[in-house]
């Protein structure tokens, strides 16, 4: 993959600085996290107490302030080099350092995840500013994404398809979930990832539990088996859910799992330009709640996906906003039965100028697995 | 190592409780990370933007509220079963829900490093609300630490000497920062660290940036090489710094050692209750001052440790708190040359009754390695 450029960078702040101008606000404040990376391609070693924040408005150059300590390693990104930087030294007020960034009656979106002790401080030097998150001024600010975000996402499914391929011809009976998670994990780092971020195996019950990871449960023969995945690759995730069976399953399971299928099918169906994400968890809900399933499908139908596994823009019913080409997200309908087992589907999507293109391709037929 | 209790959370709640009234506060709002794990034992696999919070206050029990999701695991947490739980589902709004459980006009600390994106939903939920960090109103609320909290740290340091006294037997000319590096962090699981936050090898030049971690530099014979290495072990940190030679040091690495060491044990002795945090920053600085290597050290003399590497109280110019019996933190005075070399020393220390005790304890000689 070709590294973003320092004219990338740039061309990502100006489009922030004119999104935040249309939605009515002074500008965006950036902390550490995947907004900083979309912006300035620097990752601080440790987000902590020492306060790091980009600065981008219409009235000034952006603006990055560091911990005097990290300032080489903040020159060395590419984007930084269209920043003016201002450092800060231990025993200084950060917060006076930032708030001369701001303009004092200023309204700023700030990054979802920025620590409240940094927000409190800005309001307590600048009582006349006012604040939003990201999430709810600016939530599409990452959300499409171009050509070369769309290379890495793809790239990050294939090799999640390649670390299922590969985990359905391996012995499931007689071993922990906790040994299968440990495989699918070196199966994503050996195609490529730098980072895993989960590993669910849910196995029989625990498969009914949509958020269990893994645990030392000994996988048994008649297993239903949730194997849910990813991480990042060159900076941009994977996410991906396949449900196997170990044997041949019953005529519930089997039915369940179809109807799970049917109903991812029909959410991968309705995404167009246009179309509410609301419509998206409708579409899959739908067939859940008309097979006689709605109450055991209890999350929502999908997330954005990008520099993180988990961000807008959101499957969820009240969500109205229109999807636009280059979005990216999972479609990942379930259905859990307590006690019993679970069925989840999901792939990463991204929706085309005309409707939606998978960005991974496994089957969705059963794998019966040993 | 005996698992904290029920009865153990309880009793920590009710201190911040109490802590906080004395403070002017309505209660204190623990989210996610170390402070959640303070006060229940709790960690959610990930930190989200799904809210997750912790209400302590004179006028309620404990209140937990958790998305529906995490629910089961909130329950398996040993300081959960004291706390009234409530759950949020998505596509509700959990800022409403958080409100509920706070006074409309009450002011409250809220965890340093809480997402800012939940801080404005309290706020404009509760616009008679006030808020402000723990660390500006509650530092030290995990400052003292406990019997059996100061032998997690000593158990943590323990593996850190260990650490040392194998990693100076092996060879560091001709191998890269980055090797030694992974030597140290492969030691510190070895001997019990379940997490390693850094692993620093600053040799020669590079030893004179403070916040250099490892590089692909060839360790050369002659260099100075700063080591500083630590993490988690059974959830509390470790956090050494040594500085070693490859080969014979020159006079002026010799004294640039002595004073350093001499600057350490200044702080270290200045320790006691009722002393100000800082009196230990001016106690080790003046010696570097007096020897003429004042401009040189540009970092503040130590930062607090428990279940995290770094947090309050921080020994730096400004904080007149006092020292109390159970607080531990570092003491890592430095002279950093730049283009040249750099010495470090540091030792996590615990505040006696009557001054000061190492919880690491290799010798503070410099080490000639090969």
């Amino acid at each position: 993959m070709q590294p973003f450029t320092t004219a990338d960078f740039a061309q990502r702040m100006q489009r922030a600085v004119s999104d935040a101008t249309r939605a009515g606000l002074t500008g965006v404040l950036v902390t550490p996290g995947p907004d900083l990376v979309y912006f300035t391609g620097y990752q601080p070693t440790a987000i902590t107490e020492r306060i790091t924040m980009l600065v981008l408005q219409q009235s000034h150059d952006p603006a990055l302030l560091v911990p005097i300590l990290e300032r080489p390693d903040a020159e060395g990104a590419p984007g930084v080099a269209v920043t003016s930087l201002t450092d800060w030294t231990d025993g200084s007020d950060p917060y006076a350092a930032a708030a001369q960034l701001l303009e004092p009656g200023g309204r700023y979106a700030i990054s979802d995840s920025a620590w409240a002790m940094h927000l409190l401080g800005l309001q307590a030097h600048l009582p006349k500013s006012t604040y939003t998150s990201m999430t709810e001024t600016l939530p599409m600010l990452r959300a499409i994404k171009d050509d070369d975000e769309l290379a890495r996402l793809a790239s990050a499914g294939a090799a999640a398809d390649a670390t299922f391929e590969e985990i359905v011809g391996v012995s499931f009976a007689g071993r922990t979930e906790r040994e299968l998670g440990d495989e699918l994990a070196n199966r994503l780092r050996k195609y490529g990832h730098s980072q895993v971020d989960f590993t669910v195996v849910g196995s029989g019950p625990n498969g009914a539990n949509p958020h269990h990871e893994v645990s030392d449960r000994v996988i048994q023969p008649g297993d239903m088996v949730v194997l849910d995945f990813g991480g990042l690759k060159d900076g941009y995730g994977s996410d991906t859910t396949r449900t196997v069976h170990v044997g041949d399953p019953t005529p519930q399971e089997r039915e369940v799992f179809d109807i799970v299928r049917e109903a991812q099918q029909a959410g991968f169906e309705a995404v167009r330009p246009g179309v509410g994400c609301q419509e998206i968890d409708r579409a899959a809900r739908k067939v859940i709640t008309d097979a006689g399933y709605g109450e055991y499908f209890i999350h929502r139908t999908g997330h954005g996906i990008g520099l993180t596994t988990h961000e807008p823009p959101y499957m969820v019913e009240g969500e109205a906003r229109e999807l636009e080409p280059g979005m990216c997200f999972s479609i990942e309908p379930g259905i859990y039965l307590p006690g019993r087992f679970g069925v989840r589907i999901e792939d990463i999507v991204t929706v085309t100028e005309t409707g939606g293109r998978r960005l991974n391709n496994t089957s969705h037929e059963m794998h019966i697995v040993s």
